[in-house]
C-alpha cells in the first residue's frame, strides 16, 4: 500500500549533524574563500554527526550554489557520491526544500548521508541588495523600478499596511525582538549592538516601508546539515532531530511572486505565498499551528515575518501586526519565540540554512535562547518567492 | 528492513508519458519562445500519459533550466506543486539524474506525477559552442585556452588516441552511423542529409581531433517526461516503461572534469567519468552490459561515445575504437544499436532528454529504428562533466 502524498515522508528521516562557519559582514572573512568556508561547514557537520566526511554520499543545496558537489567530492576525498541536486531560486527560496530533497534521497535508499549545505559570501561575490542584471533571462522587473528584493517585498508589505492597518512600528518590534535574541548568541553578527524602536524608526529609508533595520544582513559564511534515516542515526552518538514534515509548494497562480512577476492573485498580494504550503506541511506532520513550540521564520525583511505568521495560521489574516505588537515572538515567554538566534536580520544571512541549524539546536536543547521543553520547531524558507518550503522539526 | 543503497529505487517507478516539440537549428522556431516550447512539450507529455496537465505536481530539470517550475505552474494552472529541483551543471550533466530525482520524489510519496523537462533554445539564448564568460564564479579555464566544450573534451579524446591508437576515422564511423539512424526519424534536424566518412574527414576542424561532424547540433526545442509509480500507472491507458535503475555518480577525485578543472586522476584522463556510475547503475538493475539491448549514449562529441562504451563495460579499456569500427552501433543488427533517433549529433541537442524519450520509444516498440524485441535500454547523460548520471529503462 503506497503511502499517501499527504503523509509521505512524515517522520521518516532525521538531522544528525550541523555545522557552520564564523559569520561576518561582507568581506570580514575574505581571507577564506567561499569554497573553503563551504568545506569548513561540511567538515563541522560531519564531526557533529560523528561520521567521517567521506561517508557523505549525497548533497542538496539551493539558490544557484556556487561550490558544486563534484568539487566538494574531490576536495573531501569522497569515493562515492550518489545524489546531488538543488532548488531553483536565487533568493532563499529553498533551504527547507533542500532538506526535503535530502530527506527523500535517504528515505528512498539512494544515499546514506545527504549533506544539505549553503555557502554564501556576499562580500566575495554579488550582494543581493544591489541591482544586477540577471544573466540568464527570465522576467525582468527593472523597467518597472523593481531592482532589489527590498523593493519587491515592499509592495506586498505596503498593501498589507493598507488592507489591515499594519504599522511600521510593528515591523520595528520584529527587528528589535530578533536583535534582542541575537544578544545572547555569540555567533550573531549583531551581538553587542542592541536595537531600540527609536533607532529602528530613525534609520535611513531603503524601500518604503522598509528602513535599514527592516532588511536582513549581507554576510559571508556557510552552513551544513547532515540528513539520514532513523535506522542509521541509531548507530551514531548524537540524538537525532526528527524531520516531522518537509514540504515545498506555491499558491496557485503565484508565478515567481514578488521576486519576479508580481502576477499573483490579488487575494495573495499581502502574503508570502505560504498558505498552500502550510496546509501540506501541517497535514504531513499531523500537527497544527498550536502545536508549534518555537519558530524560525525566514526574515529577509520584517514584513515577511508578519505575513508568514498569518500564512502559517498562528493568527488570522491581517492580525500579524497586533500579534507581533503583543510581544508574542519574544524569548522566553512570548508564546511563539521566533528566530531565537537572531535570524537573518541579526545573526547572519545564510539564505535560511542558519535557521534550520537554530531549529536543530532548539530540538537538542542547546540554543542560547532555549525554549523550555520545546518539542516542535517550524522552519520556513524563502522570502516571498515561488519556491517556498518549510520544515517541522521534532524533539 | 531498509532497502540497500545498491538496489534502492530499482524498478520502483516508471515513465508514463513523453512529449517533445519540433526541433530546429538555432532560430528556426524563433516565433515560439523557449518558455512556450517548454509548455508545449509538457502538455504533450501529459496527453501522452493520459493525465490532465494540472495533475502534474512535481518538476525536475537540470543545467540551470530557465523556465522555472513556478512559472510553469502558473501557466498550466497547476493547483498543487509539491516538488521541484534541478541538477547542477550547465552542460548536460544530468538528464538521467533529473529522472532519478523525479523517481525518488514519487517513490517517497512526495508527489504523484513528476515531470522531467528541459527546454533549450540555443538560437534564442547563448550557444554552448561559443565562448562566454561564466557569470557566477567557479573554475575558469579560459586563461588556458579552454573556452568551449569541444576544446575541453578534445583533450581527453586526444589522449585516448595516444594511449590506444584510436583514430579519427573511428570517430567518423560514430558520426556516420548516427546520421544514418537520423534518416529514418522525421523529427531529426539532420534528416535528409546523410553523411559519408569522406565528408566527415574533410569537414572543417573545430578542436583537434574534432571536426564539424564530431560535434553535436545547436538546436531549439523542448522535451518532457512524466514519472510516476507503477500503482498509479496501472490506472493510465498507456503501458509504463520501467525505470530499472537510475544513478548519479562521479569517479573519485574527478572534480568538474573536462568541463572544468581537468584535475581528474590520470588513469581517468581518457574516459568520460562513468566507471563508478556504471557500477552503481548495473548493481541497481541487477544487470550487466551484456543484458543491454539498445543504448542512447550522450553524444555531445563523437569521442564521448567511444569512451562511454568502455566506461559502461561494453568493451575493454582502449577497445572503443575497434568496437565502433566493427559496426556494433548500427541499427538494426550491429548488436548494440546506439542513438537510434540520431542522437545529439543528428536528431537535436536537447541536453540528452531527447535520448531518454528515444529510450522510452524503444521500450514501447515505437522507434523509427526499432530494435527487435528490445527489453532494456541504457541512457547515459553528461559529456564528461562531474555530474554524470544514467538510466536503465525496461520493457
Amino acid at each position: 500500500m503506497a503511502v499517501t502524498v499527504e503523509r509521505s515522508i512524515a517522520d521518516k528521516t532525521c538531522i544528525v549533524g550541523v555545522g557552520e562557519t564564523e559569520y561576518a559582514r561582507h568581506g570580514g572573512i575574505a581571507d577564506k574563500s567561499e569554497f573553503r568556508l563551504c568545506l569548513e561547514a561540511i567538515l563541522k557537520a560531519a564531526a557533529d554527526a560523528g561520521i567521517r566526511p567521506d561517508e557523505i554520499d549525497g548533497f542538496a543545496s539551493f539558490g544557484y550554489e556556487r561550490p558544486e558537489p563534484v568539487l566538494i567530492q574531490a576536495a573531501l576525498g569522497i569515493p562515492e557520491m550518489r545524489f546531488s541536486n538543488m532548488v531553483w531560486g536565487a533568493g532563499g527560496g529553498g533551504c527547507a526544500a533542500a532538506v526535503m530533497n535530502a530527506a527523500i534521497a535517504v528515505h528512498a535508499g539512494l544515499c546514506r548521508y545527504a549533506c544539505v549545505y549553503r555557502s554564501l559570501c556576499q562580500g566575495q561575490y554579488e550582494r543581493y541588495g544591489h541591482y544586477r542584471p540577471r544573466p540568464r533571462g527570465g522576467p525582468h522587473m527593472a523597467p518597472f523600478g523593481l531592482m532589489s528584493p527590498a523593493q519587491m517585498v515592499a509592495l506586498t508589505t505596503r498593501r498589507h499596511m493598507h488592507l489591515y492597518g499594519t504599522t511600521t512600528e510593528q515591523f520595528g518590534i520584529v527587528a528589535v525582538t530578533l536583535r534582542a535574541h541575537a544578544q545572547r548568541n555569540p555567533r550573531a553578527v549583531m551581538r553587542g549592538k542592541p536595537l531600540t524602536l527609536v533607532e529602528h524608526a530613525r534609520a535611513r529609508m531603503i524601500a518604503d516601508p522598509f528602513r535599514l533595520y527592516d532588511c536582513c544582513l549581507e554576510t559571508d559564511g556557510a552552513c551544513a546539515v547532515i540528513v539520514t534515516t532513523p535506522e542509521r542515526a541509531r548507530d551514531l552518538r548524537i540524538r537525532p532531530v526528527r524531520i516531522l514534515a518537509a514540504a515545498q509548494a506555491s499558491n496557485p497562480g503565484w508565478g515567481l511572486g514578488p521576486m519576479g512577476s508580481h502576477n499573483m492573485p490579488i487575494e495573495d498580494y499581502a502574503s508570502v505565498n505560504s498558505r498552500v504550503l502550510a496546509g501540506h506541511l501541517f497535514a504531513m506532520a499531523g500537527l497544527g499551528p498550536a502545536d508549534i513550540d518555537v519558530a524560525q521564520i525566514y526574515d529577509a525583511f520584517t514584513g515577511i515575518v508578519v505575513m508568514a505568521l498569518e500564512d502559517f495560521g498562528f493568527c488570522g489574516r491581517g492580525e500579524g501586526g497586533p500579534f507581533v505588537a503583543e510581544g508574542r515572538l519574544a524569548w522566553p515567554d512570548g508564546g511563539l519565540p521566533v528566530n531565537t538566534a537572531g535570524g537573518l536580520l541579526s545573526e547572519a544571512y545564510l539564505h535560511g540554512l542558519n535557521l534550520v541549524i537554530e531549529g536543530v539546536r532548539q530540538m537538542r536543547g542547546t540554543s542560547t535562547a532555549q525554549v523550555a521543553d520545546a518539542r516542535t520547531c517550524l522552519v520556513t524558507s524563502g522570502g516571498a518567492s515561488g519556491h517556498k518550503s518549510a520544515l517541522i522539526l521534532g524533539h
